[in-house]
């Protein structure tokens, strides 16, 4: 059996004023999702704003996580950082801390080529006693990890799955049909508007940010298609599709990344989750103006009156 | 006057067999570099294979090249990493360690826009006190700094230099130009093969990962281009051109950054400057049939018999 | 209704030894599309080497292919060339030919903006009495259809339909609902393999260059979609992937572009549809050793013995 | 001897009001041109807008030009369309029309590789009786031409020279020093603002389009160069820069292309030199107040009082 599959949202991390983690929505967000019935926990990834966290705030986050969660849902950590030895410092305090799998991406910064690269993930996974997952977003680190090399790693067991947020969901799908006959392995993507199409060429599971916001709806979405009801699923992935528009609504005033984890947590104040949109220097956040855009958004997709 | 002009290598960082600091050879990289007649040291730059060590190493490193520079050359020290509160955390440890100035690139991993790049470079300045350039490198962090980009933060005096590694000579053309009156200002570029032209369009100085391996040279054909010997400098470039072709020996088997530093580290060996080739993990070394090609190309610029 | 809707191959254009079109084989092509129930064929696409045949050629082609087909099926017709004017001397062409309908791209080597491609696909509608498709097809002309773009032409009744090989299916899900209420509106997918996918998403058809090879394999993944039986679906579709496999048989040796329309020609000639498997210069075919590698491949999914 | 020297300007094709070739405005850009002394005349380049130009109107271009020119200066002719036999066609054209060589690019909308490149050089070589330019130009076409290839062409006696739009400098460089004993080949930078340091490294000459709006600066720069005297070049040159900022002033409202030839034509216009600033079809041509902003930067260069 593939160790995780459902719908594991990248959860956000609330913050205050001053830029700290605001602890108190941050327990409300893993609460919501956790009541909401999702099927793990993605701390640390990019929604996260995992990089802007520097390693004791890390710690504290998954520790946090680890204590809210407690045992409620299993709790995946992002070890990301641009290098080998320093992620497996960041892999070995989240083991401490009680992580159930690591999340490991491609080295950036530096430019590695596929076999380096497959050295990277070796060398993670020698260094813990946790499972590794391949987190395969070239839109952050710059390459794509190939299918033969998420391949060679899952067959060779240095992998237990792989997220794909690359965009490239042909490829997923030939990662899907190679590891077919190898149960343990999973694959999940991170598409918020292509789910209903991954799960039914046989992704494991999904890593949505914009489950953050609205988590039942993903649920039920992962739901529809386990009963194998396509229209039912479809219907909601339109509806899905409709909010996640809320990340195009500050673009332009502020960067890709911004807009995207900045909408998602000005609609999470707005349903009275978070108690702030602020963003990681040197980010911009959400205006007044924008948010009474997502307001619209959020009201015609049925999650305000 | 421009507060750093001249040739300013991107310094090695020379490792032990277990992937540790080796402070023997780094110490003769540096006794090396000072010796030949170089401007300033730059530590902790891409060269320097920087965002492979943690933040002790780092320390260390800024400590032993200022220790071992002694006044003898300003020591210019790279504070590279995702985003701006984890720069800000390095460039303070770079000022207490007595960094001459810090060398800051835009956010990576993370995609920010011009404006939000514009904001991260205000806040390093703001947090420190030491002058801050502005080093761009598309390659490595997936945006270019643009010419109105550079010369806002330049106007305005958040920063004081720009290190350009874009390959984009036209755009420091237009810097160059746009800062000509604002004689506080520098540009220099981080290309080893066209440092005369660089230099004859009015660049302030010069940072080639080549002159580990051959600083006289640089320094050379610096001094040329001081006397306005265009001749002369564009045959010691050419001869520099001819050297720089051990970049490429090992590219396929190797990433183009393992194969650039790498080189430099197997030519420096081989000089007997340093005593080890390792690079950092998961990067490939260089091995003995490329070591073995670049000494031909030692041997054909001059620098072996 | 949609004008065109189902299984449109982009129909290959064999050759003879000395690059001219092999009309007999063209014929079988075009016999064999049709024999196994195909609903529309799209000739002088990418996969017909389109922009390596003069005007003279490409209006025998569709003169052929629309007498061939004599009303068993429509008969699209690609008219691509870089620039506008260009364009529509194609697409009169096609029109005094006999063509259902033209296929237009972005201009490409000059480089417009989505407005100035706004403009381009306004004159050709204007200048025919023709419906006018859309294609989007980046990796070919440089730039993207934008969902705004595609769906302001479709709205004003600029275009009928959408052919879409840009990859991004999330894009083609936000045009198909932006156009939902639009019943005239058809968007197909230029993908091979996950055409089940976005068949499900609404998609009115695909236009898959493996269906030359086995067009019989498509219209049964159209029949199953049509008839709501997802599992039988993506069975044949994951059959049909490992045939598309054949794209990557000479790759690096070749070109990407020549390593699959060529794969595509080497198997119709094993298959003995088609005489020859020659490309047009400067492609290069596929070699004995890369023939003998498809020949397992079309054994394995069943269409040899 | 190389073949060609000096400047050689990539000229404008002038437009009527109905998108027809206006010829007395062309004959003065010629005469404008030769007048200035300049070393050669490129027609149907990127500059002239020669993809939107259909064969009959390429062939009544290079007539007009040749006799224009009568003997004064060489007239080199771009053929320039996707693939191998059309522009052979091209090419055969041209060589009737008395053009003295011909400027080929590497495919484009199709997607060949560097070796199947090399032999569309090769085909196109052996098929007529005149020089061939390669024409270096990854913006148009999507692929560079590599270093390996260019030399590879050169040495064989398939291509007389390059023509580098690339952008890349170092790469032009080493290209000029691997064939600096090969007294026939040429190599040169279709660029406008760096044109001076190309010199410097060797290269034979330059094909800047501004050079419609000022032939005399780049003459001036060209002398100065021949003269060694860099100072007054780089003065010249920085002046040029200075009025090639025309070329971003309708940026976003038209595309890259036809803003940079659309600046070129308004300028022109205002020097009395042509009678309309029109772009083909579909490009945007420059409006009164982008015309307006040029007449500044005229003045400030000193072309207008």
């Amino acid at each position: 059996m593939p160790l995780f599959t459902g719908v594991v949202p990248p959860v956000v991390t609330p913050l205050t004023a001053d830029f700290g983690v605001d602890w108190g929505s941050f327990t409300r967000t893993l609460e919501h999702l956790i009541g909401a019935g999702v099927h793990g926990l993605f701390v640390l990834g990019s929604t996260s704003e995992v990089v802007f966290h520097d390693e004791p705030t890390r710690r504290r986050i998954v520790e946090h996580a680890v204590k809210v969660a407690n045992g409620r849902a299993p709790v995946l950590v992002g070890v990301i950082d641009p290098t080998t030895d320093r992620v497996i410092g960041h892999a070995r305090i989240a083991e401490a801390a009680g992580a159930d799998a690591v999340v490991v991406t491609a080295p950036f910064y530096t430019r590695t080529n596929q076999a380096e690269t497959i050295d990277h993930f070796r060398y993670v996974r020698t260094a813990i006693d946790l499972p590794v997952i391949a987190y395969d977003i070239p839109v952050c680190v710059g390459m794509k990890l190939e299918r033969a090399t998420t391949v060679a790693l899952a067959r060779e067991g240095t992998i237990a799955g792989l997220k794909d947020s690359s965009g490239d969901d042909g490829n997923l799908r030939y990662v899907l049909q190679d590891m077919r006959n190898d149960a343990g392995f999973f694959g999940m993507t991170g598409s918020e508007i292509v789910v209903d199409s991954c799960l039914a060429m046989g992704a494991h599971g999904v890593v949505p940010g914009l489950a953050n916001v609205d988590p039942h709806g993903y649920v039920r979405l992962w739901t529809l298609m386990q009963a194998g009801d396509h229209g039912g699923a479809r219907a909601e992935q339109e509806r899905l599709c409709r909010l996640f528009e809320m990340v195009w609504v500050s673009l332009g005033r502020t960067s890709a990344g911004s807009a995207g984890v900045g909408a998602f947590k000005t609609a999470m104040r707005r349903l009275g989750i978070i108690d702030s949109n602020v963003m990681a220097r040197p980010q911009r956040s959400l205006n007044d103006d924008e948010a009474a855009r997502i307001d619209v958004i959020l009201k015609a997709t049925g999650l305000i009156d």
